[in-house]
């Protein structure tokens, strides 16, 4: 399949065929989809839980405005962002790269001791927002990776955050649930798969200069 | 190439083969890739210029920290937010989507009216931190595209929006800059191809519910 054909082919998918289950190979591909995504700075303040509990997603679905979508996709993928960008989170992330490349002290330190300097001065706000455009990009990522592996996705900023992050248990695991993506695999009689893509003509997205 | 294959392969490309052009085939699938990015409400309100242009790449890459990648890469992709998301763009897409879909109005009203009034409530922040966003996701499926298509890409935050605004003549086009994305061939004597990929181990980044 072509990049552009991948792309044609998926749509929001909001009817999943709910006997139809994504195997363990292909969630790995995309929970490896997901940590590979690059991110500012290399921090990945970011998070992905995966879902499969029919009774917490019936939960979850109360949560989205009852988008059955949320409930009868195969697997519910949740975007988190980490709530504690702090000095421990940007060492271990350096401490990381000495183990993985070795890279001695002297040559990471001026790196290191700008960013400590830098997310310092941010506020709460700041960093949460820089932490959104991270889990934003992870879903651009994914959602493209799911739809070369064909399984059908369906992107959502429509849920309570507040009460996600209640039902999730997320606050003590310092997150904050920022997505939300059911995959799975479209049901046989969604009219929707059907329906044309909508999209401003590409002479007035793309600027060529 | 498989999907995992591919976003290995990638990495964050500083030396560039600036003899080594994306031809026009590949920028074309760059480019409609761009414009099918899923976004929040199907708004899409984001631009993606494309430049080649070395005068204007010298220009652009002192305003970007003097990064070599800018101006020694084959295209520089910039992603832009609109700055006027107003009633008038809410409803132009409504007169898209019934003119590819042939909707009827009274299909389409009560969505359109919702929307109409949500964005009259927000803020010129919130609505430009909603574009954003978006931008992101745009690049995280621009990004993947490239990878499969092995085109070499630079992700960056790191340059001066106002001065990319004014060079770029960005106000006037009811545009503000948003990222930047060189794109081209990898030189061959690129030391960073070579670097193992650092990322948090997956068990800590994925969580199983």
């Amino acid at each position: 399949m072509t990049s552009l054909d991948a792309l044609k082919w998926r749509y929001a998918t909001k009817k999943f065929d709910s006997n139809s289950l994504i195997t363990q190979q292909k969630i790995s591909i995309v929970k490896e989809a997901f940590n590979l995504t690059p991110t500012s700075y290399g921090l990945q303040p970011i998070k992905m839980l995966v879902i499969q509990d029919k009774a917490l997603q019936a939960k979850l679905r109360e949560a989205s405005f009852n988008q059955a979508q949320v409930s009868t996709c195969s697997h519910l993928l949740v975007f988190c962002i980490e709530e504690k960008i702090d000095k421990d989170f940007i060492l271990k992330n350096f401490e990381r790269i000495k183990e993985i490349r070795n890279t001695p002290d002297e040559t990471l330190a001026p790196f290191r001791e700008f960013l400590v300097k830098d997310f310092s001065k941010k506020d709460d706000i700041e960093i949460k927002a820089w932490a959104k455009n991270q889990a934003y990009l992870a879903l651009g990522n994914v959602l493209t990776v799911c739809a070369y592996e064909k399984i059908d996705a369906c992107p959502m900023e429509g849920f309570v955050i507040e009460k996600y992050d209640e039902i999730l248990n997320l606050k003590k695991q310092n997150l904050s649930s920022c997505l939300v993506l059911p995959i799975g695999y479209r049901a046989e009689d969604d009219q929707f798969a059907e329906f044309k893509k909508v999209r401003r003509p590409l002479e007035e997205v793309i600027v060529e200069v």
